[in-house]
């Protein structure tokens, strides 16, 4: 019999963002084989938000198959520091460095290692073993939705970075002089590109949403798809940022190929199309000029499918990562 | 007595310009034990510039000490193309896809494996184990002149990418909208901080030389120095561009320290001190916001002692360079 039961080895995965944290048994094959989920109490205290993630890790430790957890993998939202285990997420004002590594091992009864990463390096190791990067040993993966996140895959490698937050694409600034940016910078590709924003512009232009809908950035996909120029132009100018970004992501570490999940990814050719036109005119050096953009291949899985690669590439469980 | 001789092993460095072609055996110290020297014929055909390059490596090889060489290293203006050992320096039309790699191991006599970088990433390896990047596991190195190149170490080692072209920060933009760059695309780092460039806008905004010399950056640092806000303004748009530029890496890479050499960097606080000030502006998550910006250390030697480093990072000498 396998020394881990019918199963195999597992990592407990943890997915921990503003809205939901999710928690799942994770198998060499990325299949989740337990699952357990909490809304996140984000307005609440540091210690309250933290009981709801000891609660999903206690659901995953009553699986029977729990004894075949090798390791915790954390993806959260950032910034991150992994060097030290720490979360500040942005969402969650009840946790400014908060410890969250030492206080999930303990809540997983101490003696497995825990490794914690950016949700958006978690979703790039993700899609390079189970998803769209695989098989590219240089890839950039991003998620383009109320915020605009990212990852790297350098040399075959994930390169989580010094604190687990390499590949911020969102907060690279495309546009020096451009609109001030919540993060104090100006012009971030997340400031023109993420999807509240491709409503905003869309509605700071003149474009309405359809009658009773409210003005997101699904509705203005809806109204480019029957042609409205205004909402085609919003998404355009979205695309451009992207393709700027991902340009100077190209220019800057060789990447081959840029995978692209999140809710504005959801409207395909609208931001694809226009994406791959501008890129060939700001992806220009012969190294930079071939960059495939390609949409994610994993849905709201990936979080904590990521989660578990990036822990097996930290710990060299080499089963769980097709990262060397 | 040592198997090398007195010496020890030496690298054959190559570090191939629109101006010169420079080589010299480099020691495991990073001295350089033996020079030559071409000017690069570069409006001539390819095989009249490889001629020049052959003489070169005929110099080093009629040295004594040329038994010690364990292999070259050459350093070339790109683009570059590593992965097929050949170059298309920009300003050498002689050269498209030139097979400079079977070429020179042709020219040294066979039998010695050559290593091909980009001249930026040789200058970056140079600065990392001999430089200002010393003992950083993370960096950006840059030569801010004519044009603008430069390098990338990650995790404690060099980063060439595929081909030898990586941390080409030159050709990001970081203004979308920007003018046209010669590359193809708008608004590069290039195009704006350039020397050419940082000359070019002066005279624009209507700014002129001290009588009697010519519009140069290096004039135009003289007028800043006296005060002329012109020439002030002028220096400030370069390092705005620059700041917005090293900001993007930080926050993609997780970089702790930019190097910058090259002559623009020569203007010392009239560019550095805007370059830090803009800085605390784009660099704004905290993994991004520490980042320190110095001057480069080594001088014109630099792409010499870095295509030697570069070899030896390639080859895994480990004498040759403190990258992994």
């Amino acid at each position: 019999m396998h020394p881990f039961g019918a199963t195999g080895p597992l990592v407990a995965a943890l997915d921990i963002g503003g809205t939901k944290i999710a928690g799942a048994l994770v198998d060499a094959d990325g299949q989740l084989v337990s699952r357990a989920r909490r809304p996140t109490p984000a307005g609440e205290d540091g210690e309250t938000v933290m009981r709801a993630v000891a609660e999903v890790v206690a659901e995953l430790r009553a699986d029977p198959r729990w004894p075949a957890a090798v390791a915790v993998g954390i993806g959260s939202a950032g910034p991150v520091d992994a060097a030290h285990g720490t979360v500040s997420p942005v969402n969650v004002p009840g946790w400014r460095d908060f410890p969250l590594v030492p206080r999930v091992a303990e809540a997983a009864g101490g003696g497995l290692p825990v490794v914690l990463t950016g949700d958006g390096v978690a979703m790039t190791a993700a899609e390079h073993w189970q998803g769209a990067a695989r098989g590219y040993d240089n890839a950039l993966c991003m998620v383009v939705s109320t915020g605009v996140g990212g990852g790297l895959v350098l040399g075959g490698t994930l390169l989580p970075g010094p604190t687990g937050n390499a590949g911020h694409i969102g907060h690279i600034s495309v546009d020096l002089d451009g609109d001030l940016c919540p993060c104090g910078s100006r012009g971030c590709v997340e400031r023109i590109a993420s999807g509240p924003n491709i409503a905003r512009r869309a509605v700071d232009s003149g474009w309405r949403p359809p009658a009773g809908t409210f003005p997101t950035a699904a509705a203005v996909a809806t109204s480019a798809r029957a042609g409205d120029p205004l909402a085609l132009a919003s998404f355009d100018r979205a695309a451009q940022a992207l393709a700027a970004g991902i340009a100077a992501t190209a220019t800057l570490v060789e990447i081959h190929v840029a995978v692209i999940g999140g809710g504005v990814a959801n409207a395909g050719p609208l931001l694809f199309d226009p994406l791959r036109e501008h890129l060939t005119r700001y992806a220009t050096l012969s190294f930079a000029a071939g960059v495939e953009v390609v949409p994610a291949k994993l849905g709201t899985d990936a979080g904590l499918v990521g989660a578990a690669a990036a822990a097996g590439h930290a710990l060299r469980l080499e089963s769980f990562t097709s990262v060397g």
